[in-house]
């Protein structure tokens, strides 16, 4: 089985192509381990590193591969975004890098620091209210007027192809090291990671257990691979895990996961809050909260990895100071 | 010039020996790069990262190399070692490891965080007055009565090695990414770190130009280079960097570094908390501060860095959660 999902959505050799188109600007991030974490999971964990990746987190990776494909005629009406912030920077410093203008749709209770980063960048932003607007309306509409590209945060091949290069450079890492990993865990929200990282993944180790983390009540994943179909999750409120709280997995996404992902496993706020605490205090690396959520299932002894090689995806690192500071206090 | 510092007390065949020794239990941290720092800046900087060594700090190197030295029989005696934190725990890991007793004498102002963590390691801490105590005495004493070895934290040719070891790797990884690095900037308090790193480095790349780096007040090794002769520095007071507080360079550190290294710069505690929230915000790496000054001059522009590769050596990571905090807010 050397190409599992040649059928899909996004093969492994789409993330190949992606890989040449990211790397100049990407970050080859480090795929690392910690005798303290190892010693404390009993069991062999390698990270990787996604916090360090060019606008702290994974996102660069597919929004740059999704912009080096507009046409260089189109490149003049921009582009167009709705994110809650690491889309929205990787969005934003691809077009910086590509020379095009990029609007950013964020809601107004995005993370301070991820949107004074987006406009960091360049990018213009736009706030709407999560819960009362229509995120997809409002990108519509200034895409409609200004003839600018819409770049989807994750029901995108281009942008799960592009994602799925940090998954390729786990396996490089992995056959680098003689190490055959049995188990892959990575955040969802759309699930445009997770899907590119095991089609990557898959590729070259098709026997690997390919895990979905999500926060608590935001199970969306984990309800609809149970259910074999797309299904929404039921939390009414929030989560620290801002970058993580999409209703329900995308289509494309889903497409991919529910063939290759085997199960998902959740993590309340105050076991996610006690991994970034944990990366802080002995992994010596800052994760945001959405980006420790797998972590956070690993150490609460979520998933059985005993006697196996683990691989945990931190997505990110873009969480505001003061947050930050409660939750190593 | 293939061993330019085989006439003195530490040779890059004492780093390769080290290398061999340390290999099995130290972590082989990566050499990282940041597109924000390069941009910032303006040319290519890799930052070696030490934080994410075994114990938080390159410390365990030197630790390990010298534990592992102790003939057998004087096992029994165990170690002991004076610290104000990051050899601490170097020690107290590197003793764990070999079944070893360790003694640990601590300033009673050192890092509440610094000094739980060596006791986490099973090391018992005894406290002194850094002002009032001897804390070299008190080592003897305590090994006088025991038969314990004393482990020094810099002046050892063991221990001096086993920090090399992460100058071998970063010459390796360069190495290994074609690029000739022109600077090397490294912390020093008794220098330990920099005379094995400028060993290793010079062994490789001769004309690597080598920087000391040290707290504004706290430059003995920057004074001690101008003069050509060991000299303490002036400062009264403290500083944030709490792992950066020896008065002199050692006698063997400096036998090395009056050959090896180029000059000193300073950064003040205001520029070395910028660095540590730097470090955060863009970075998402956790540096104490002792750790980043030589990130603080570069980014404060007291090094001439145009046109040239820059090597920077992140030492540690191990700063208390609330000064962590006040540093980023």
């Amino acid at each position: 089985m050397p190409e599992p999902s040649s059928s899909l959505p996004v093969t492994p050799s789409d993330i190949d192509a992606a890989a040449r188109v990211v790397a100049r600007f990407a970050v080859r991030t480090p795929l690392l381990s910690s005798p303290v974490l190892d010693e404390r999971v009993g069991t062999k964990v390698f990270l990787k590193a996604e916090m360090l990746q060019r606008t702290g987190s994974f996102k660069f990776r597919g929004a740059f591969n999704r912009l080096s494909a507009i046409p260089q005629d189109s490149h003049g009406g921009g582009v167009v975004a709705y994110s809650s912030g690491n889309h929205a920077q990787g969005v934003a410093a691809a077009a910086k890098i590509l020379n095009m203008h990029a609007t950013i749709v964020m809601p107004s209770d995005a993370p301070l620091s991820k949107r004074e980063r987006t406009r960091g960048y360049g990018a213009e932003v736009v706030l709407y209210d999560r819960d009362r607007d229509n995120r997809e309306a409002i990108a519509r509409e200034i895409a409609g007027k200004r003839g600018a590209t819409i770049v989807p945060p994750y029901d995108d091949p281009l942008v799960i192809a592009g994602q799925g290069t940090a998954g390729r450079e786990i396996a490089e890492d992995m056959t680098r090291l003689g190490v055959t990993p049995d188990i892959v865990v990575a955040p969802a929200s759309g699930g445009g990671l997770i899907a590119g990282v095991a089609t990557a993944i898959k590729g070259r180790y098709p026997d690997v257990t390919m895990i979905v983390a999500e926060p608590e009540s935001f199970d969306d994943h984990s309800r609809s691979l149970r259910l074999g179909a797309r299904e929404a999750h039921h939390a009414a409120g929030r989560t620290i895990c801002d970058a993580l709280m999409a209703s329900i997995p995308g289509e494309i996404t889903f497409a991919i996961n529910c063939k290759l992902l085997s199960h998902g496993v959740t993590a309340s706020d105050a076991e996610v809050g006690a991994a970034v605490a944990f990366a802080y205090r002995e992994l010596k690396l800052v994760v945001e909260p959405g980006g420790a959520v797998g972590l956070a299932a690993l150490l609460a002894g979520r998933i059985d990895t005993r006697g196996k090689n683990v691989v945990i995806v931190l997505s990110g690192g873009n969480v505001d100071a003061d947050l930050f500071a409660k939750l190593v206090a």
